[in-house]
Parts: structure tokens; sequence; C-alpha cells
């Protein structure tokens, strides 16, 4: 069937899609920030829904603490496509990380500004930029078609930036809200060639703060140095037993949990552009990649090797100059990128032992936010689908990664609600996400949303046993 | 001869010395912050000194870089007890500490405050409460004797606190106008016990910063941690390299230059109290000193083992909470302590080649002041005469000690003029220096200036051959 209508449905769809995505964007809703309004933009999301005929809810999470203080999930449904349709999980997050540094902005983060094909703002991209795409496909579903062919339910949550900390025990309560064919995960998009890449998988994290208290206050350096346990040498000795200089992770087991490396995964990675060696080489100024990684190795480190990075350090005299003091505190903070099946309390645990065999029980250990990894085959008929929809988009088949190098709460939906996950949005690599500039390509938005609009069109021609 | 007179006249200056104190304690002369009022603290202390008929100028030292921002060397001299008379230096230093951690005091830190026998304030023991100490001698002898009995030098330098990074290359130029028979040392005091103590060397130090940069920016820690160099790992492998958890330092050779620990240095050490053990153990909230050491070997590690402080550690997310970054730039502050003969040069030279034979060419070294360690014999007859005055104030013989473990420029002093010093001052081990809640006790500011006027009244009395 000719769907050059539908495409030009989403391009009609863009000028009021633009003015919502300006409405999302000035609401400046920081997860990490105690202060931030959150529910505001909350509400915000759900109005979007409504005014499409959606139904929509916020919806308290579980968990320590006063729930108001909490970001609420957004949940939305509609189910005119009937019983006889399939139905499409919209997964997305309405938070988004600080703006800061500030000063590295070339303009208002919480304004929507235009210049020429780019649109410039925090959230601009992740995750709010992917809730319009979806919308815009919504629209121009029903323009075309007169109704929605399948059943649509959104998941829009705001603790994303902050590791999704109650989404999973939300997601468990209810599940059977939750059933559908296939997720649309959060982000989707093109490399940096324009071509459409899939994921079929999110590595873990383990997010800790290690930490050692050694006196009772900073001494000075002449007295202490020859008598009193140092806080900066305790952790500096503790962290080097974690992994060496080679990269290899020092904790005992570390790597027994990880699924063999298959003679499909190896094929996966032969197949995978390298356009983004070159990038990273410039934007990082780097003559080579850790352990001269290049080609399928580059790949396979990317997606299958566990990753220990200490992430922050702080002791002591941080100023300029000197000041000879031997610090009382000292701590750090430590991400382990999980693949499967790592979980995050296998490395608690792991890593408590492990300090204590190596005679570091003075070291205090909190995890600080974790997630699980998760993976889905590259041949489900979903996935399948997102390929062949994205190649009549971009004139291109997608490339196919079998696991990215990023984390996302991917664990409950591949394995909690077991169903796949379909990664087609609007992103690409220049779009600074997590840093100043964030950007979204309008190009972008409207491939997205044609591919977005495609699949779901797709999804509803599909044989389909009623739920 | 009976000195009460000279003890009254003392405890008579008081009041006035307090107001003094605090004048010098209100200017916040930190040494290691570029903007600090280094040439107000100078003026300020030479004017009290031209008060009590001194000469004095400020000199500015030699070296890189404009002298106008560098700390001045204030000089001040009374010659008026001629020729037949001794002369003394006055070794002193108006520079101060940090006052960081703020919230840590009590009081403001820039204004002295009393409570009891108590004042706090930065720098009203280190090192202002000294200055003012040898002003409060200097007064009660000029009211008790009508004159001063010896010639007196003030060298009041601006960048103790800063390895006196320009001191010795000022006193090379200076050595004629700085001849003397004895330095009074910029400290002195008494033990837990109350006990005064006599020093007969100083260790010397070399401080460092060792600074990584891997990558061009701070990276997303998923992105990053399997491909890019981190700056933060990279730092904590090239520190655990340098001393292992057992407390050895591991730069090959570094402990060559040691002079042999002698019978006569194992007799002194054995003559020394052991209540600083018990002071330190409850300050610090331990149970046992590095090691296990106590006693002997305690006095031993203090004095005669070199050491290996890291003093301060700083890269990536150092905030509440997780922020999934690979730092781009990792820096640690890093302090040998030397006993003689070792040199700042030569710990220099062999860091910078086990840096790079252990694989961390990458790893940036500055050297951000060193000082030379040295030694005088305890048998010394300005020593012995330091002794016998402290017996006179204190009640009790002094200890005495081979090697204090902290450390000062004593190298100019007792090798480049090869003069002895006298560490006679006000200090005890609970002062804080260094620390928040730095404190002096008035009674011991009273004990020091008796002691001060006594040594400078007993030099008098000896056999002087005129200069």
């Amino acid at each position: 069937m000719d769907l050059s209508a539908l495409d030009a449905a989403v391009e009609a769809a863009l000028p009021a899609a633009l003015d919502e995505l300006a409405e999302l964007v000035a609401i400046p809703t920081v997860a990490a920030k105690p202060d931030s309004p959150m529910r505001e933009g909350a509400e915000a999301v759900a109005r979007l829904f409504e005014k499409r005929g959606f139904l929509a809810k916020l919806s308290d999470t579980d968990g320590a603490g006063p729930s108001c203080a909490r970001p609420p999930v957004v949940y939305a449904e509609d189910r005119t496509a009937g019983v006889d349709a399939p139905t499409a999980l919209l997964y997305n997050h309405y938070d988004v990380q600080p703006a800061e540094p500030l000063d590295l902005w070339n303009s208002d983060p919480w304004k929507l500004t235009q210049s020429g094909d780019f649109l410039f703002g925090r959230g601009v991209s992740d995750d709010k930029g992917h809730i319009i795409c979806r919308l815009m496909a919504i629209d121009a579903l029903k323009k075309t078609f007169g109704a929605l062919p399948v059943n649509l339910k959104a998941l829009v949550e705001g603790e994303e930036e902050v590791a999704s900390t109650h989404l999973e025990g939300w997601m468990q309560k209810n599940a059977a809200l939750l059933n559908a064919d296939v997720t649309l995960w959060e982000f989707g998009g093109v490399d940096e060639s324009g071509r459409p890449e899939l994921l079929c998988g999110l590595r873990g994290i383990a997010y800790f703060e290690l930490s050692v208290k050694s006196i009772a206050y900073d001494a000075h350096s002449g007295v202490g140095g020859s008598i009193f346990p140092n806080a900066a040498w305790r952790l500096v000795w503790a962290l080097a037993t974690l992994k060496s200089p080679d990269e290899k992770i020092q904790l005992p087991g570390h790597y027994d949990a990880l699924k063999p490396f298959t003679e499909a995964d190896k094929q996966m990675l032969a197949g995978l552009p390298d356009t983004e060696e070159a990038h990273w080489k410039k934007e990082m100024g780097l003559d080579a990649f850790l352990g001269g990684a290049t080609g399928a190795e580059w790949h396979r480190r990317q997606a299958f090797e566990p990753t220990c990075t200490i992430c922050g350090l702080t002791s002591g005299w941080q100023g300029t100059g000197s000041k000879t003091v031997m610090p009382a505190e000292a701590s750090a903070k430590v991400d382990f990128r999980l693949v499967p099946d790592q979980t995050p309390e296998q490395v608690e645990k792991s890593l408590r032992t492990h300090l204590d065999s190596q005679g570091f029980p003075d070291v205090q250990l909190k995890l600080l936010g974790g997630q699980k990894p998760g993976r889905i085959s590259p041949d489900h008929p979903l996935v399948q689908l997102a390929a062949k929809t994205a190649e009549e988009v971009y004139g291109v088949a997608p490339a196919v990664w079998p696991l990215s190098p990023v984390t996302g709460p991917i664990h409950p939906f591949v394995v909690g609600l077991g169903q796949p996950i379909a990664t087609i949005g609007c992103g690409y690599p220049g779009s600074r996400v997590h840093a100043p500039g964030e950007n979204l390509k309008i190009s972008n938005l409207l491939d997205g949303a044609k591919h977005t609009a495609r699949y779901l069109y797709a999804l509803a021609q599909r044989p389909h046993s009623p739920t």
C-alpha cells in the first residue's frame, strides 16, 4: 500500500507539535533536583494524550519516603482498536538531566529555540522530543485512517535520569495494565551517516559510593603521615584492587555470569558500521581507544564488556597550591555497567566481599542505583518489522546492535513483561544529550515520526490473537 | 639572679599583646590563596616591631613571577645591645593555612575569640601567637632592664605554609644581615603533660601535584567506559604504585639517602615521653597507630621515617547522588616528608622516573614546594641553655627530640647560616594547627614568653666575642 498520505500527515502535524514541544521544554523537570516541578511536567504530558482522546492518569510510585515528593508515572491508553487488534506500549520519560554548566549553552535551555533544521533545549531529544515524535505519528495515523489501527498504551515515567528507581516496582504492580505485543523504546534514530539503528539490548548498571573515614578530623600531614591511617590512601588502595590497568575487573567471579559470546553475536558485530570510531576520536582528542580496540573488537567492548568506571573522587585539599593536610575522609563514585546476566545485587555483594577479603573492611559501600541488563533476539518478528519499516523511510537497512553501551530500564520490559522492544525514534549522535547544547534535527523528528507511524500501521496488518 | 620581676613583666604585657594578636588574626594571610592580603599582614607585623623601636623593612623575594604578587619578607632589628652582646635571630611567619572547612569552626576563624584560658582563630598558634609571644618577651626585658640585653634580628616570612618557596634564596642574598649566635625557631612549647619540648631537627618536604587529562571533556560513562581512558583510574593506578598498604614507599632507592640510625639516636628516642600517644589516640578516635607502632618505635617513625601522604584527591562528580560521568581530568596532592639527607630535587627526579617506568608518562608532575631536612646536635651549648632556662620556667627538664615530624625551612638556618636553633614557644599538642578550631592557651603563651625572656637574658650573660 502507498503510505505517502501517512508521511504527508506526519509533516502536516509538525507546526502544532513544535508548540507542544516548546510547552514541555519550558518545564524544568530535572529529576536529580528535589524542588523540580515534576508533577507539572507529568500533568502536561497527560494533557497531550488526553487531547488525542486517550484516557490518562497520574500514578504515584511506591517506595520509601513521602510519595508526594516523587515524580508520578503518567499512564495513558487508547484501546479503541479493540481486542482483535495488536497493542503497542510506548515507553518514554518526561524528566531530564540538569542543564548545568549553563555558560556552555548558546540559548536558554528551558526555551525551545530553533535555528534552521535544529531545535535546542534541555530534553529536546532526551526524551521530550521522542514523546512529541510519537504524538505526531498518532496524529498522522488518525488523520489518514480515521482511527488508530492498533491499541496504544503510554507509560511516561519521571525518574529515568535517576536510574528509574521506582519504575520496576510500579510495573510489577501494574503488569496487567501494561500487556502489549511490543514496547516502543524511549529512544531511537540514526547514526553519523544517517543510517537508522536498532538496539536489541541495553547494559545494566550498579552505581556505588565508596567512602572511608580514617581519623576524627583532618590532621597536619607532618604529624599524621607516619602514624595515622590516611582516608585518601585507604580509598586509593581499595580502588586499585577493583580493576587492573589492563581494564580487567578484579572482583572474583565478576565475569562468571556473562552469557557466552556466540557466533551470531560475532556476526552481528561484524555487520556494524565503524563511523562512530572516527567521531569519538575527534571529539575526545584520542589517537587510539583503550586496548587499541577498533572494528569488531571496538563494538564487542562497547556491547559485551562489563565496565568499572570511577565517576568521581573527593578528598582533602582540592584548591590551588599546597595544603599539608592528612584527610580524615575520602570518597569515590564508581559505576559498573553490567551485561546479561549480571545483576546490581550480585555486584554489590561481591564488591563487599572483595573489599573485606582485600583488607578494606573500613571502606563503606552504598549502592546509589542499579538496573539489570536485558537483551532480545534480533530475529524477533517485531524487531524484523522495525527493520523493514525503517528501510521504507530511510532507504537503507538499519544497523542492528546486540547491546547498547548505555543503560535503561529494559529488564522490567523484556523480562518482567516478556515483550520485545523496538527502538524507533528521532535521535542522532550529535544531539548532545545530557550535555550543554542538547539539540534535535527537525528532519530527524519527521523521519522518526514517519517510521513510528509506518511501524504501528504495519503492526496492525499482522495476524493477531485477541488478548 | 631572681628573675621574678621579668616574669611579672611578661604577665603585665599580656592585655596589650592580646589586642595585637587580634589585629594580626583579623588579616586572612592565607599564602595558598592568590588574593590574600599578604602585604597588609607584613605591614602589620613590621609596625609591631617598629612600635618597640626596631628598624623594620619589607623586602621582596626574588624568583619567577611578578614580585608584587609574592608575600614580602619582614626584616626588623634592634642592635642597641652593641657589638659586645650576643645576637639572636627570631624566625617567624605571618602567613597561615586556609581556614576551610569553615563549618567545623565554632567561631569566626578571622576573629580572635577568647573562652577561659583558650584563644581561638586561624594562626592564633601557628604562627601569629608565636610572634606575639616574642614581642611580650621583648616588652618584659625592656621594662625589667631598661634595654634589650642582646641584639635581636627578626625574620618574619609570608610563605611558610607554602613550603617557604622563596626564603632560601632571600636568605642567601642577605646572609650578612642574618648573622647571629642562635635562631629562635618559629615554634616551641609543651607536650600533653605540660613538659617543655626541644627539637633538634625538622623533616623536609617535597609537595607535588599529580594530574592527568585523558579525554577532551567529561564523557557519558556508558559510552566511554569501555573505550576511553579514564583520568581518575589513571591517577588511582599511578598513586597505588607509590606506596604499598604496608606504608613502604616504592620509589626505587627512596631509603638509600637516609643517614644511619645511631645508638645515640636510639637513646634519645628512649628518653622521650609517651604521653602523645594517648593524646592522639583520643583526638583521632584511634585504637592503634599505623603498624601498631608504640613507644620507641612510635618515636622512631615520627622522627626517622620518610612519608608519602595523599593530601587531596579531585576528579569528576563530587556532589550528592549519582552522575554517570567519565572524568576527563583528575589530580592529587602528595606530600613526601624527608629525613636527612633526602632532598626534594632527588625525590622529584625519582618520582618522574618511577611513573614513567610504571607506565604512567601521562601523569603530569609539578613540584609545588620543597624543603630539605636538617638536624643539629642536642649537645650544642645554646640548645643546652634552652633546656636549662626551660627547667627554670616549667620546673621540669625538657624532652629533647632528635627530629620533629613536621617541616620547616631549617636547612638554610642550620646549614646555610651555620647557626643552631632553639625551639622556644607557646604551642601544645591540642592547638589544632592547620585544622578547624586552632587555639592557643593563654597560660602557654605566658610560659612561652617567660622562657623566651629568660633565654635571651641568659644568652646575654654568656662570654661573647664581638662580631
